[in-house]
Formats: structure tokens, sequence, C-alpha cells
């Protein structure tokens, strides 16, 4: 057989399987895993290293304005930058509407700004403006051009859409086999906490975490499952930051409904402690939904490995710690004015090895499953997420016992901290292939810019997502009705 | 010892005895309880009859206008009457707010069409307008004058105050020692499903409980309890009629929310079949929450004997099967606008002891708990809900034996259906006393019109309502911070 | 009306309901209830004082061996002035057959036993040997003298009677209308456990905690469950001490089974590291279940609020700190020789009404529920546990704000410690009253040797317990089939 | 590259993963999968096919005595042939103690017996005897040679071996990494069942199912659960049969338990109504557990979707329709005397396939992972269940189109019926690969007697088996104690 690169001698691990062998790459695509294969015009050595399929980052704000106008520091470049260093293949960032935009001029405007990506990306459309020419033509457009995921906010006055607006978004979602996605955090009790803290003068970043109680998340949760099963559409929760809210997303998932979730790292290693760190360093821990405690973190260590979550995201805000970033109101504002979100695309991967696969929380399988195969199925990535004959040459080559000391060096992002800084971590992605082409090798940076390609997705379907088809109570199944 | 009045040789029935014997009354008061009284000016023979504490009925729409407008058919003086025929001695009907409106009007409103009452009552506080003036002056002031409960809505565009006014009113509630009182369904549903049933044409009076889905009623009581336990204030879901709330409410009194429910005897006795008998029949059986079907019946009896509902209420709305009621804007009206409400304050305890006690459900000693005495607990009726020395001479005396088949006749309001009509009920409530005064006796209405007198209640205390004090993570908990 | 006894001024408490009033007495019983009462040949003062029903006391161990033959120190006369010392008016101590013996002459062996007793008495007849006659005959003809609870153990070689013999049981008590209690511990995990530490030399008194784990209680607790629910008859789980075990009473009250439960004051009151007190003294500790830790004493309280356990009783096992007791085979033997038991019938009430009541974590008609009135309607003793009239005259007087810091001295009993030692508790009772004859007043014992009756009970029915029909599956019921 | 044998043109399916592609096979190994493969001195087209790992049968009864001595229908020769026609390329039936009898005894006579197998082979270790020198020497010797799977019995009284029996296998099975497999029946309420059900006349096969109800199996799982949480080992329950039974599963699992189970295709296929069959056709669905009821199955299959089951086994127990199996007491014996069995060996995977991927139920990926991958697992085969470079070669080549209506014909067992007779299944396993050897070739038998290999397991680690190590309460851990 005929290869452009062989990668042997590694250790090659998908979501069910470790096996010793080799992989033979040709037009981008994996042709062949074998035991052993020769040839190949480019033979990449990966004696003692784990060969898995390349990481799919699927919660990372990329060249976006934040809703007040904040641009992150991250643009397609710098940002896919950075995630190939954390050992991704691809990502699926945003395209944000703004209230009155058309979804076609901001598919045009992230069109322009992914151009210069280093690795294959799509977008999750974010709607805060459902109006009738976006439900009825403009989502349709965009779902017919690969854009498989629509998401919405039930917090921030500039975002949220309403229980009303969210039953139109997932009412088209379900008709085209659309998957939306919810940031859920109780909109009326933030800004009732928001305006008790005020009225006390109670405005430290650390007040940042009081004013988005636990109650908020869990509350919208419910309500947004409830709203998905009113219309019998498929919904995933992002950033699941409590136990409780963790705990509805496995109740219902027990129950047949077609729910996905994700965690993130912060809510893994950071506790609302690190928001009252001296200063305003706590602001460089402002994220929301915020911080919490570290019994959280052990229910949500739990949740991931029962299966609740089926992904393990970043939610990248490139935020710096400085007045284009976090203080761009001022230097010392009160919390509810600094910039929302903290950067860890080049940290997510190497967190979750470490914290997770080196100190046995979860095996490697289910690595490759939370950061790549799971997100790859949910978001219709089907030629990505594992390690086959025929699919997309995206690989990640790791040194399993490699220790670091993790600082901002090995971010490669644009930001001026990382809120990982001196954070030991086992387990470094060496190499990272997209569709055959190596991004990173050995630590470098080998892309060319601008190699990346737009992915169109695939639709979710009722079979391919894991759950079984729910049989409802006609008489609360409307469509049943008529 | 002198007694006005004395029950005599009747079986005394309290929520927790059931023991012979006489009652001895004097000014009003019950003084005695013997195994046998000598004296009395009056002496009533209760021979083979149970003697029990007044029913209090705790979910009545009397002289009330609809938020569109329509005034009720029953005045303060054929409520009271028809509520003394069920059973009852005391009730508490609403005092509503129009938006615009100060509390102190509504109350001077409220007080001049009670006065005709023929039994003891107070009011329930419905706020639709919950203005700075409203929360910092005049709902203090209505407390003081033993006003302690207050209700909102969280659906009807016109009564609905959003997640922040809910807030509010909760939190001056848990300052004065108040309860607040909630109809808990999504509106945003509700409005969706009304708008796709409208655009399919689909508007007979059997798709009103299809617009109004259970999901909405569950979804605004896990909503409404994540308020109230965010400013940790207690809490009463009226008109629970789905196993889901029930389920809801259950699992939070059993971890120690302060949350207290009700269910009504149409979610018990009807079904959703109800809504499509011939015609606009249909119409009789419009009320929100819908009617739902019999397994849900069934559930909801398990809750009642389980603990989950401190009451069964009527939720007395008497709109007549006329165009002063049912039909206000013309014969054959859309859903949406046939008036909500069914009559049901003479049937509400003849139903739940045929039901409940005839047929082995509940105990007598549950009846009176579930009738009055958690009633006169859970809203501050001090003085009522048992027989002891010293308590209000609040009696009803059934006859447990006697069977009838229920009619128009026996319901001695303004109405002209009852949507009990032909169902045949053991127990009769025959003579009612209040303050030791006859309203009705054997049958008859012997009350003088504006007997009953208006009833300061007294507020919640944290130890006197049944649940232990809750521990809140200090995270969640605001007023910990400041 | 003309009284034997009048109380006068207090505050009468039921299960119920909290009211001022006097009390009269006439041949035993209460006749009147009132706000004055005159006359009476005695009267008593109860100004700023609770009258309550006279606490029952059902589970102690009083003349009784032990399964290994070590009788208690308390008789009759001592025991049962220890009870009314602690504010109870009766009690229902076990009469336990050895194997071989008949029931009969059991019943005979304890009525000899009893007739010093100062109050009224009952017995929980113990069966440890199961045979056709004992099934057949003797247990009817128990029954039919009115012992209508039966207790069986799943734990100690010589009493467990293993499933089928409880099954046996189940089967008698459900046709008579008896109730089953059962020591629920596996005692294969106990003697499992037992071997192990034994082969580790691990024998000091710390290890009996070890030697029997919440997880041999709790499976215990299912198992027995699922025996009564096979045959469908009432079951009382005695002295659950674990968290897991009373989930599971909770859950099952929930679901309908007939099943009831009691906790004891020392797993409220102290831990297992009350084991390890210095040389032997954990000796005085050592009890079957054992002593937990604080967090499953906090757990028990929740369970005691909401309903879980309907009696808090003491499981009174007067074995002394010494060589006729505790240390029967040696002053320093390992943990399995040590008697199985502490003594607690005259600090129950005092302790109950102290943690429960004055620190607010239960209500006072909850203190007499638990107290007394469950344990009269669970185990049939229908003339006692409330006040109303025609009732015994079986009364408490409690001086609610006296305090004293508990001894020795304080219980009264023949025992030469009590774990209660030192520990400050608030409310006395001062005045116990047996059938309107006077045990204990104002701290002295003034009641005659023997003045206590036999109480024959009522049968359980379906209706009285609280508890709906359950509705079983007829493929399980075996009863439905044939 | 060199091949033995290329599989070309078919679907490769995993437990993760649906590519197109070829497999190399060399010396009984995968040693490539690719998008194309030229060689090979054998091809096999798989166009149009399904190419997933060869079926492992983990729960079968071949060439094996029941408990009172009735010898199966099926040797290890006809067993693993009608194996390898349902689609498996291995199996673990049981090696059976008896009492007395030494395990090295079993082992050499299951070693004999086994000889003649076509498929690849291990025992699951029956413990009827728990003797010291079991415990101590000869289990730790059957450990050593690779048989890591012990089972044991609640059930029959000469297999049943107590808890303390179960306490010890667990223990060693902890110490050595061995998982221990349970049939968990409460033994005494089967025999109080068959006590009542004698005592009625009622013998029929169908109170075969009375007998045995499903508190029996709901029990047994829990107290089985909970010995496993005492020495802290891995537990598997074999042939769950309720849906009680699977919530105890679920709930465990979810807790971090070290727990799996299996249920079977007769609890999916049949109901109880099957031993109502006219005449004596009951017998043939006589089986333990017994079947149950339609509600049940559909249970168990949202269980086998929400991975509560890691397998569906056949439990294959080849008792014909007469006086040599099912009737070796008699033609019209009383249904405790009926053999208990059914065969399925051959109908497990076509019928999961049918009614799990053709129906929906499952996908392709579930469907590898419940026949094959992980089992593989579970029981430490490791070189099986997946198709990767390095696997041992045991592949099954699927029609999943073809159709056919079930017969004995297509069981190539020994025996005179089959349950599933009649039934259509879509999806047909044409040919099966047991280490690169054809044994079953496009429906015909290709296979020599006797090429099965005996396969040494591994044993059980705790990061390898999918639970998180649990966290346990250092009280209840004897071992944290010593």
């Amino acid at each position: 057989m005929q290869f452009d690169t062989v990668i042997h001698g590694g250790t090659l691990v998908t979501s069910s399987d470790v096996a010793k062998g080799d992989i033979g790459i040709r037009d981008g695509r994996i042709v062949a895993l074998a035991e052993s294969l020769s040839g190949g015009d480019q033979r990449i050595d990966a004696g003692g290293r784990l060969v898995m399929p390349g990481g799919i980052e699927a919660h990372a704000h990329i060249a976006q304005e934040s809703s007040s106008g904040v641009m992150g520091a991250d643009d397609y470049l710098s940002g896919s930058v950075s995630a190939a260093f954390g050992g991704n293949s691809s990502f699926i960032p945003f395209a944000a509407q703004h209230r009155g935009q058309s979804v076609d001029e901001v598919i045009a405007t992230y069109d322009a700004r992914a151009a210069s990506s280093v690795i294959d990306y799509s977008y999750h459309l974010i709607i805060t403006d459902p109006s009738a020419e976006v439900l009825q033509d403009q989502l349709p457009r965009a779902f017919a051009r690969g854009i498989t995921s629509f998401k919405v906010f039930m917090t921030y006055d500039m975002m949220n859409i309403g229980d009303g607006g969210m039953l139109d978004i997932l009412s088209v979602a379900r008709e085209h086999g659309a998957i939306t996605m919810v940031h859920a955090e109780n909109n009326d009790m933030v800004k009732w906490m928001n305006g008790r803290l005020a009225e006390a003068g109670l405005t430290a970043p650390k007040y940042h975490a009081i004013s988005r109680p636990e109650l908020a998340e869990e509350e919208a949760i419910n309500r947004a499952v409830s709203l998905a099963k009113l219309v019998d559409a498929p919904l995933f929760i992002v950033h699941v930051s409590t136990a409780g809210g963790a705990a509805i997303v496995q109740r219902e998932i027990l129950a047949g409904t077609r729910l996905f979730a994700e965690t993130c790292p912060q809510y893994l290693a950071f506790t609302r402690d690190d928001l009252d760190r001296p200063g305003m360093e706590g602001a460089k821990f402002v994220c929301s939904p915020p911080l919490r405690d570290a019994e959280t973190a052990e229910a949500l260590w739990r949740h991931i490995k029962s299966g609740t979550f089926t992904s393990v995201s970043s939610d990248h805000a490139p935020y710096r710690y400085d007045e284009t970033g976090k203080f761009i109101k001022g230097a010392d504002v009160p919390y509810p004015q600094i910039s929302n979100g903290m950067p860890g695309i080049a940290a997510r991967l190497p967190y979750l090895f470490s914290e997770g696969v080196v100190k046995g929380r979860i095996s490697l399988q289910e690595f490759v499953g939370l950061s790549s195969a799971n997100a790859a199925g949910t978001f219709g990535m089907t030629g990505k997420g594992s390690l086959a004959p025929g699919m997309d040459a995206d690989i990640a080559i790791w040194d399993p016992e490699a220790t670091r000391v993790m600082g901002l060096q090995d971010q490669h992002d644009n930001m001026d901290y990382t809120p990982f800084e001196g954070m030991e971590l086992t387990g470094v992605p060496e190499t990272v292939m997209n569709r055959g082409a190596l991004i990173t090798h050995k630590g470098a940076l080998v892309a060319k810019e601008g190699q990346g390609q737009f992915v169109a997705r695939a639709p979710m379907t009722l079979s391919g997502h894991g759950h079984l088809a729910k049989e409802r109570d006609p008489a609360q199944n409307f469509g049943a009705q008529i």
C-alpha cells in the first residue's frame, strides 16, 4: 500500500480500544491500521506514545465580541494554534447573532474571520433574535449549509430569548435535526442578587460567585429540559457547574430524554475561593456560571465517570487581564463590569488527561470519548473522532509520561495569563495532525495559516445519539393531537 | 358550668383523636369537652353524628373579578352560605389587586364586599403589581392588619409578575412571616401552545387541556420552589394537578424545604375527557390548571395520604354556564375566551368525606387535618381547626351515613350548574356553627347575614409549621454574606 | 360534675393541639376537659406546666434473660418505677420464648414477673422457635388474650429464625391482625466480621461497632421489608440506627407499604467514639445495633421530623457495669462477650424533650406523637395516648423549663450507671398518673406496688394505621392466585 | 503485507465505530484494517455484510449436570457448534463443583469435556462448597490458571452457600482480582411459596412463575450487593429478570459500586403466560428466575439501553422436552420437578440483533458491546471483543438484511425444541471465525472438532472495569481498621 504518512510504533487508542499498531494515511484520511506498516513518504515514530483521535473543542469563543462588545484576544489563527498545541485537530467556536442581524450576515462575517484557522472548524450559531425571518428562512438555510447546532441563552439581558423564544428555536431545530445548546442560568435570580449586592456595596470579584447561585443554574437546567421535552427536541446543556444540575441531566437521560451535557475543566480545577485572590486577581477567575467548591468538583468528576457528561469542553473566552479584556470598563470596577470568561483551549485536554487518566478517574478510552469521539457524534462531525479506515487523519500523539508545570508559554494563545499557571500536569500532546497535515510536531508549530477547512456537519438522527426515542404522553404531545 | 350551648351524644373528631363526648360552648368558644355535660341554654343532639372542627375553605374566589373583568356569580353572602352548607365555618377568599391599584384600596373594597358574610373570613392578597410602594409600605400595612398570605401568578399575561417580582414578594413575606401562595404554570409554554392550536384551528373546549400541558405546571412548581429557596421563604403551591408536580413538592418537603401544597376535588373527580362532553358542555369543566386523567387522580390520592398535600381546597370560581360567566365573550367561543374555573365550595368536603373517608383512603382524623386543622396552622387561624378548650366554637356536625345524589339544589350558591351533578355521596354536614352561632342546622339556613367576622391571622413561625429550619449553603444564602 | 381529680391551670398538649385548660378525672378515666373545672376530691395545680398523655415505652427489656442467659437488673417493679420517673404511664416490655418453650408458658412466666408493676403493661412476644404448634395454636391463643405484637430476630444464632421462619410468623400475624417487630441485622455479616476481628486480635469494645457494620442493618431492613411485602403483612422495624435503613423505611412508607419504625435516644446522643472510652468504659455503650456517628444522628433527627419514625423508644436493657451484667464472662473480656444493651427508660423522654422540643427540632405535638400517641395507635392501646373524654387518665405533667444535669439518681432503676450521666437537660416530668392514680408526684414515688394492670391490646386494622392499602401485582400475591 | 485471510468489502463494526474496510489476518490474529487490502491466501467477500467481533457467550450450561443430576443435552461439541451458528466465536460455560469435590478435580473433569469444542472457551467456576481448602488453596490455583470468575447461588438447597459462604468467596475473589457471579433469588421465599402452592395442589407449570416472585430476586440482588460492598469486591448479577432488580443495579452503579449485570433474551421475548401453554408445553418455558411480563420486558430494554446491563447472555440450559431433560422425574410432574432452563445459545444474538438493532432500540455499536466487547472486558478475555491490530481474529460476518423464521433446524444443538420457534428475525450470522479459522461459513459448519482452545483470562483491575474506585466509610471498611 502507498501512504503519504505512516505513524508507527505507537499505542492506538479509540473510545473503545487500546491496541499496538501503525496508522497509514493517504490523501488526508486514515487508510490502514496494522500491526506494522512499511512505506510512507513520511514516517512518524510514535514509540512509547499514545496515538489518539485529535481533540474536538466544542465550546470556544474565537474572534467573537461579548454581549457588551468586548472582542476576545484570540482570532482564528491564534485560537486554532492554541487549540492544536492543546491536542485538538478541530473546533467548533460560536458564530453569534447580534439582535437585528441576519443569520446569513453572521455566517458571512465568521467565514471571513475563520479563514486563517490552522485546523478544521465549524460554528455553533448563537441566536439572540428569533424573528420570523430567522426561524422560517435563515435558520433552515444555515442548517442546509451544515451548521446543525444552535445556541441560546437564558441569562444576560442582551442575549436571553425567553422561554417562548426557546420553544420557537427548539421547534425549528427538531424539524431539521439540529441540536439546541443552552446556557442555563435564571436571569431574574442573577439580576435580583446583583441588586441586593449592589445595595450592600458588595462588588469585589468574589461576589460574582454569590450573585449567580447554584439554584440559578439548577432551576434553568430544569426549565430548559422541560421546554425541550414539550417539543420533543434534543438539547445540549453547556458548562454545567453544579451537582444539582448534573443530577437533573442524569435523571433525564436515564428517563430517556434526548439530553446531552458538558462540563469544563475550570469547574473541576478551581473554586470560588480563587475569586478572592489578592487585589483584582480574582477577575481572572470570573466566568459564568461561576466557580463553585471542591465538593462540587468531586461530584462533577463522578458524573463524568458515570456518563452524565458526554464532553469536557474549555469554554475558552480569551479576555486579557487588562483594559482590552477583563477591565474594559476600568481597572477596579465592580464585578458585574468585569468581562466574563477564562482562557483554556490549550489546557483542556492536558488537564483532563493528567487529572483524569493519570489519576485513575477515567480510562484512556473514556478520555477519547470525552475529548473527541462524543463531540463528533453529538455535533455531526461524522468523519472525525476515531481511528478507523476512511476517517479523517485527525490525530494527536501524546507522550503520556512527560511532565510539565503549566505556564503561559504552553498556551500559544494571545492571552497574558492562564488560570492553570503553575499546575503540574503529566501527559503532553506532542504532535497534532489535521486531515493528514502536521499542525504541531514535537512541540513546534508547523501548520500553514488557513489550512483548516469548514466542516459541514450532519443532522442529528434519532437513532444515532444514544437515547431511546421517548414515549410521550399524547396529551402533552401537541404534534400527536393534530 | 354554664353553657350557652351543649352538643351532646356525638363522636368528637380532631386531627388526632376520635372520642365520644359532649361539647360545652360559652361566648362563642368551646369551654368544655366531657363524657357528659348537663345544662346549656341550647342543647343539640349529636347522637350518631360526627362532631368535627368546621371546615376552613382556603381557596375560593368570592365577589372577585377575573383578570378579564368577569365578576363571579357569588358574593360574600351566597358564597358564605354555600360554604356553610358544605361544612365550612370559615373561609379565606382572595382580595385581588388590579395593576396600579394600592393594596389599601384593595382591602377596603373587599372589606365592603365581605360585610355580608355569614361565616368568619380573611383574605389572601393577590399581588399583580409589586411596585416599590406596595413592597415597602402597603404589604407591611396589610400584614399588620392580619392578612398574612400573599398570592402571585406565574401565568396569565395580566397577572404574572415574573421571577423577579416573585423574589421581591417572597423577600417581603419572609421578613414579616407571611406565606406566599403561587399559581404555578409556565406562561410562555401556554401561550406557545395556544398559538399552535389557534394556527391549527383547534379551539374546542377539549383543547384547553392540551394547551396547558403537565410540563407547564411541573416546570413552574420547580421554579417557584427554587425562587423560594433562594430567599429562604415559605411557599404554598395552590391547586396542584399533576403527579410530577406533587412529586416535586414531596421531594422538597422531605429535604426540609418549608413548602406546603393543596390539591382540589376536581383533579380527583374529573378528567380531561369531561372537557369533551357534547356541544359546549365541556366549558363547565374549563379550569386552570386543567383536568388531567384517572391515573393522575390516583397519584394525587396517594399524595394526599402520604402528607404531600396539607389541604384539599375547592378553588370555587363561580362562572355560570351563560353569558354572565363562562361565555361572556359569546356562546360558542374558542377555549381561550371561556372563563376559567369551576364552582365547588359546597361540594369540597362532602366529596372528600365520601371518596376519602367512606372509601377507606383516609382516616377521619386525616379528614379533619385536610379540611380544617392544617389550613388553620398554615394560614395562622390560631383559634380554629380543632376541638379544645378555648378554641372558637367553629363546629360541623355530620351524618356520616346519610347518602344523597348531588345536585344544584345542594350547593346553595348562585350558580346554574354543578360539576358534581349526579354523583352519589355518603356523608352530609347537617349543622355548622361559627363562633357558637348556628349557621346551618339540620339542612336549613339559620344564620344572620353579616354575622361572620374578619379574622386577623397570625404570622407563620419557623417552629410552628412542621418543617426543619433549613440548613443552607452559605454561599447561596445572600443574607449570610452581608 | 363530680371528679376524683382535677388537674387545673396547665397547658394541655396532644399530638394535634396545644390549649390551656383543666382536666377532670373520674374512675380512672378522663371525663372532662374544660377552660376551668371546679371540684375534684384531689386538685393538682399544673400552673406553668405541660399536661400531656403519659409516655408509652414500647421497647424495654424488663425481667428478661438475654439469649446468653443474663438476667437484666430491672424487674417489673424497678423497671416500672424508672419508667414513671421518665414520664411514662405504661410500657410494653418483651416476653421472650426460649427455644422449645411454649408460648403459654412464656406468658405465664411474665405474668408472674409483671405483677409488681406500678404502671400498665403489655408484652411484645419474642418468638425464637416458630414450630407448628406455636404458629397454629399458641400464637392465636396469645393474640386472643390481647398480645397483638410478635418480635423476631434476624441476628444472634440463638434467636434468629431465618427468612422462612419470618414468613411463617408474618403470615400468622397478618391473619390475626398482629404486627411483627424485627431486630434487623444480617447475622452472617456480623459473624464474618467477628471472625476477622478475632483473627486479628481486635477485641476491645470499640470493635463492637466495627463488627456490626451499617450495611448489616441496611441489608436486613430491606430483607425484612421484602418478606413482609411477600405476605402483605404490617411490619415494625425496631431501633433503626442508620441513615440508610431509615431511607429504606421512608421509601417504602411513601410507596404505601404498611411499615413502621422507631429509633432510640442512644443513636441520637452517642457515637461509636464512646465505645473507645478509657479502659473498659466503652462496655457501657455496647448495644446492638451499635452506635454510629454524628452525621447519622443528624440524619435520624431529620427522619424523626419527616415522619419516618413513629416512635422514639429506649431499648432499655439494664446490664450493670459489673460481673452481674456487662461482664458476666469476666472483667476484661473480648467485645463479643460483653452483654449488649444500655439502660435509658427514665432518660428517653427527658432527652427527646430537651434535644427535640427545647432545641426546636420538633414541636410539642410531635413530642406527644413520638412519645405516646403513635405507640398507642401502632400497638393497639386504644384507650391511651391522648387527652380526650373517655381515655384512660394516663397523664404526665412536665415542667418545661426546669433544668437538671442527668445522673444516676434521676433514673430510679437498679443500674449502677447511666450513659446520660452529666448531660444537661431542660424539661422534667414531675408527675405521672396511670388510670387516675398518681405514680410519681413532684419528684417522689407515690405508687402502690402492683397497681399497674395488664392491657389487652386491639388488633391492627388496615384503616387504622395510616397507610394506603397496597395494590399488589397479582402475580406476586399468592393469596390472589388460589 | 502477507495475509492468511483477507475479509474485504464489508462494514466493520466495533463497540465504538462503524467504518467501511478490509481486515487482514495472519497467524490467527488481526494484523491490518484498511480501506482496501490486496492479497490474502483466502479472500472472503463481505460486500453488503457487517463484520463484527465474534460473540462471546458468557452464560451457558454445557456438559453440566443440574443440581438434581440431570446432564444437559449439549456437550462441548454440539454446544460450541450451536454457539458458532449463533454468531459466537468463544464462550464461557460453567465448571460446577459438587459438594465435597475439589476444584482441581472439577477443572480436570471439564478440561476433558471441553476438548471437543470448536471455539475458544473458558469456565466460570461454580462453588457450592467453600471449605477452607477450597478457599485457601484450590481457588487461588484455579485463578492462577486463568479462571478468574467464580459463581455462587443464593437459591436451591443443594447449591446455595449462605451469606457467610458468599462473604468468604467474595473475599478470596477480591484478593486475587476475580469477579464473583451470583444467581440471586431468596431461597426461603421460594421454598415457602412452594410449600403453600403444594398445600393448595397448585403444581401446573404456570405456578413455577408464582413460586419465584419478583420480590425474591429483588431482595437477593440487594443482599448480594450488600455482601459485595462489605468486602469491597466486584460482583456480577446473572440473568436479571425484574425491573426492580435492574433498578437496584442501576442505583448502585451510579453510586460507584463495582457492579455488573446481564439479562437474557428469554426475559425480553417471553412472559409467564407462556408457562400456561396447553398441556405440559409450559415446561419448555420453565427457567429460574422465571419469565415475567411484557411491562418488565420493556423496562429491561430500557436498562439495556441505559447501560445497566453490560451483556445479554443466553443462559443456555439444554434440557430436552422428554424424559432425558425436562421430565426426568416423569411426564406429568409437579412444576418443582421439571428441569429448569431453556436453550438459546444460537438464538441469543439473532434475537438481540433483530429486536435490538433492526427495531432501533440499540445501535450497532451497542450490539457489539452487549454481545462481545463488554464480556471480554468484564471477564478478562483481553485479546477478544474488538477489531484492532493484534486482536484475535474472532470475527462474525452478518447479513443484516436476511430474514428467517426461527426453527429448530437453525439451532444446530442437541435439543428437540427451541422456544424461539416461529419467530421472524432479521439479520443472520453467516460466517464465524475463531483465531482466524473458519468455524461456520455461509451457513455451513467447516470447523474441525476440538480446534477451540482454553483461554487463560486476565484478572479484573480496578481501573479497567468502568467504575470509580469506591470511597468507603472507614468504619465499615474492616481493612482500614487493622
